[in-house]
């Protein structure tokens, strides 16, 4: 298998170092795959499991992407066989009147994993520095502010025993025209497509710099970053499900001990 | 009138540096003080007033000190004329399971003022560098990572348009006897006492290093701490009365325009 470690950014990263239709974690025959992949599902279960009986540490996996890079798929998929009990997963959305009138952390920290939860963000605080840092709505120093605060914030949740898993799905802008018009053509699918969906692929190369930018700037020791090549679908949920199978192993949670108060015990 | 300067600690800060029977800021006869300490609430009611109007910024005081040091009675008194719409006062108490099952700056981030607000809290998440510390639950190391992520919490506040000033009301110990006394003497003062006041009595001199500790780390360039001498309950309302004032002053409001349109219309 290749190492996660390769799809790290560095200070000096570029997102084309890595190509979106690349598929180093796929093997074998699509069957086989798909079988691999529910394997992945099943582990990441007993492990949610563990990590829940453990109580005393958290998992905070953050999806970011381009529309239709396949943040709702990944969930759907490489979740597929947790408990919803034991995955939280937030939507953030434009943020409202009541968050903006807050810094922009606030509604995040908000909604942090508790103590033996696996929490998943769809999309995050890097929304923060993307759509502003587009729209010109911020400079580049009140940028490089938040990368500061962001990696600060991020320090305080793992220095408090939570794991934090960055994903960013890496689809080429060819794969985004072909899943855009998907949504069109597709009457089912029209509901997921929004008119605006095209500004923000008119400006797809100032995204792919300020996502260039970010990862350099926030992908840290204690929360790196992973560039998922997302063009596969089938790919971009074995990469992510063998990452997360690979970061809660390396937690080395344990069943909790059995209570030798009970031993005997007979319920009459 | 004495420099608030004067009361912020540096780095090699000694709390006895600072009398706590001081009366710096009190002139004139106790008439004379009542009447000024009036004149200042009603200033700072105005003050808050354009704080709303304005929108844009957030004002928050924190309050800490021993037991019976006065942060009911700075609230009650300073913001004696101030509109409870304006002040949103927040006590925090020991943490609950939900608040521990997170790190120990979400409860107190759930809270900052929003826009036009002015927030005071009565304690802080500086109860998490002074109870853990004295008890010795968390060793030296971990008491200094967290002086680094309060710093850095407060660093996104006040990058984000938030003023903060934090009081740490200074009592000498003989000053708490007497009104530990007064609350078990006089049966209408009992409910504000708990056995338990005794036990933190006991570790006075371990609290006092503490808050030290804690003063030299954590007052900043954004947001210095003020010790304010407080054996005397009327200059510590003064001081504070004055401080604040001066604070808000010095954030320049303005009141709002007015609207060109409204110019010359009649209610009909």
């Amino acid at each position: 298998m290749p190492r996660f470690d390769d799809f790290v950014p560095g200070k000096r990263f570029r997102l084309n170092s890595i190509d979106p239709a690349a598929t180093p974690f796929s093997k074998g025959s699509e069957a086989e795959q798909k079988g691999r992949l529910d394997a992945l599902a099943a582990r990441l279960d007993e492990l949610q499991d563990l990590l829940h009986a453990n109580g005393g540490r958290r998992v905070l996996l953050v999806l970011q992407g381009m529309d239709t890079s396949g943040k709702d798929g990944t969930i759907r998929w490489v979740f597929g066989r947790t408990s919803p009990l034991g995955v939280r997963v937030h939507a953030f959305k434009a943020p409202t009147e009541e968050e903006r009138a807050r810094d922009f952390l606030w509604r995040c920290h908000a909604v942090v994993p508790r103590a033996g939860e696996l929490a998943v963000w769809n999309r995050s605080h890097y929304e923060d520095v993307l759509v502003p840092t587009v729209e010109g709505w911020i400079d580049r120093e009140e940028t490089e502010r938040r990368y500061t605060h962001i990696n600060h914030f991020e320090q305080l949740l793992t220095d408090t025993h939570t794991v934090l898993i960055k994903c960013m799905l890496h689809i080429s802008k060819a794969e985004q025209r072909r899943r855009l018009q998907q949504r069109i053509d597709d009457p089912a699918k029209n509901w997921k497509f929004a008119l605006g969906d095209l500004d923000a692929r008119k400006q797809w190369d100032a995204y792919q710099k300020a996502y260039e930018r970010l990862l350099r700037a926030t992908s840290t020791k204690h929360a790196p970053w992973y560039v998922i090549p997302a063009d596969d679908k089938l790919h971009r949920n074995l990469m992510i499900g063998e990452l997360l199978v690979e970061r809660l192993k390396a937690m080395k949670l344990k069943a909790p001990p059995a209570n030798p108060a009970l031993i005997g015990l007979k319920v009459s």
